[in-house]
């Protein structure tokens, strides 16, 4: 392999989000974007730019965040994961590398983005607070998923955003949600192409508030038909502990020829 | 219930151990019995002198931590885990509390102690770093297993301790050690009455030697019959952050009667 080649290279990146200021590079903060951009640029020891599939919240977590980069050294992907582990903070991980197709864009190339939100019903547990929204009650599991189904397909997520600007466009499309209980704790796992922001925290507050018995299902019509702003009542927010983007995926072609 | 009567209180409480400087109190650091401590004089309205079970290490965690002290406010046992659990921060919880015998001591009427130790043989997860020893390679489970089965019994654990004085007795009974493979990680399981300091960490730096092929398994007969510190290869003693004390066990005839 020529040392002067430009490759793209793909990486899956997996965080615990607690301790950074969300994914986007902030300055003087502590981001992924930031945290991770400094390790590439110490190993390819030239200046990369980064880019990442999805910009998840402050304290949000990722299993399978997707990051692209281009790099003229000779480094194997499997040495790309080894050299950044070995600078990355124990909080940051690579789970994979890959070389990627010269136009690959983790952003634009993704088909859909899996996120899950964990609503901890069970008695409070430290070993687990930081990646969990604690309520400690039991939830509706049933009425809560067959609820959500109003949510897949294309609409307006006007109501599940946070405040925005008007000509913002907020229609998006969900592909699919699953509400489970899993031992003490209820996963809702969300299949959508791209979000607006803020969305997955809402439509989990929204369930979660009909999954204990605060609103009926019905209410997530008169949520999707909202097209101003502030004038009903807006879902709760829940926490970004909960959250965890899962994994982005991308067309087969996507790997590099 | 009489407001002046003295009841015994045991608790059993759970901490992710990353952010204490151990269980044992210490002036000016951030400890399990200080916080915990705070808390229930705090609800207590009333001095309380507080003892545990284990003094487990900085950086250790537990889910079965067990406490007890002393009150004379009619306060209800659900009704303190729910008082310390609002106070206590994120890291640290009360499981349950129960009306023990008046007579009954934490430490000293304990039957035995289980701690777990998990050494992730899985590539990196910083969703789980903070709970576990990240060795990333595969380990002979079947032949640490094995090997463990001779430090059950009555031995003599000092090449297992950490420096100490020359007058302590370094006798333990351990009733059981299972090490087995869960999904990408080894955990090491160890019923004891109860641990010299430093015991479960250089027992599982024992058996993780053995399991990469860097010992064979008689080398733990050497280690036991060690009777001064100092003269052989001790074992490595592997970080607190993949400690955990499970669970501690009373007799039947400690709930108050």
């Amino acid at each position: 392999m020529s040392g002067t080649k430009k490759r793209r290279v793909k990486l899956v990146v997996a965080y615990d989000g607690t301790d950074f200021c969300g994914f986007a590079p902030q300055f003087g903060q502590r981001t992924v974007h930031g945290t991770l951009s400094e390790a590439i640029t110490q190993v390819a020891a030239e200046d990369v730019e980064m880019l990442g599939a999805s910009r998840t919240d402050s304290g949000a977590h990722a299993r399978g965040q997707v990051v692209h980069f281009d790099s003229t050294r000779p480094i194997l992907p499997s040495k790309w994961v080894r050299a950044l582990n070995d600078l990355l903070p124990r909080d940051l991980s690579v789970v994979s590398a890959q070389f990627v197709h010269a136009e690959f864009h983790s952003r634009f190339w993704a088909e859909d983005r899996w996120y899950r939100y964990r609503i901890q019903t069970g008695p409070q547990d430290p070993l687990r607070s930081r990646f969990v929204h604690w309520y400690g009650r039991p939830l509706d599991v049933g009425l809560m998923h067959e609820a959500a189904q109003k949510l897949v397909g294309e609409h307006d997520f006007l109501a599940f955003t946070q405040l925005i600007e008007e000509w913002q466009n907020t229609v998006r499309t969900v592909r699919s949600i699953q509400v489970l209980q899993v031992r003490d704790e209820v996963w809702i796992d969300v299949v959508a192409l791209a979000y607006a922001r803020g969305m997955m925290r809402r439509i989990s507050g929204a369930l979660w508030e009909i999954g204990r018995g605060r609103r009926e299902p019905d209410w997530l019509d008169e949520l999707l038909a909202q097209r101003v702003k502030n004038e009903v009542h807006w879902p709760t927010v829940l926490p970004a502990s909960g959250l965890c983007l899962m994994k982005v995926r991308y067309p087969r072609h996507a790997a590099a020829p």
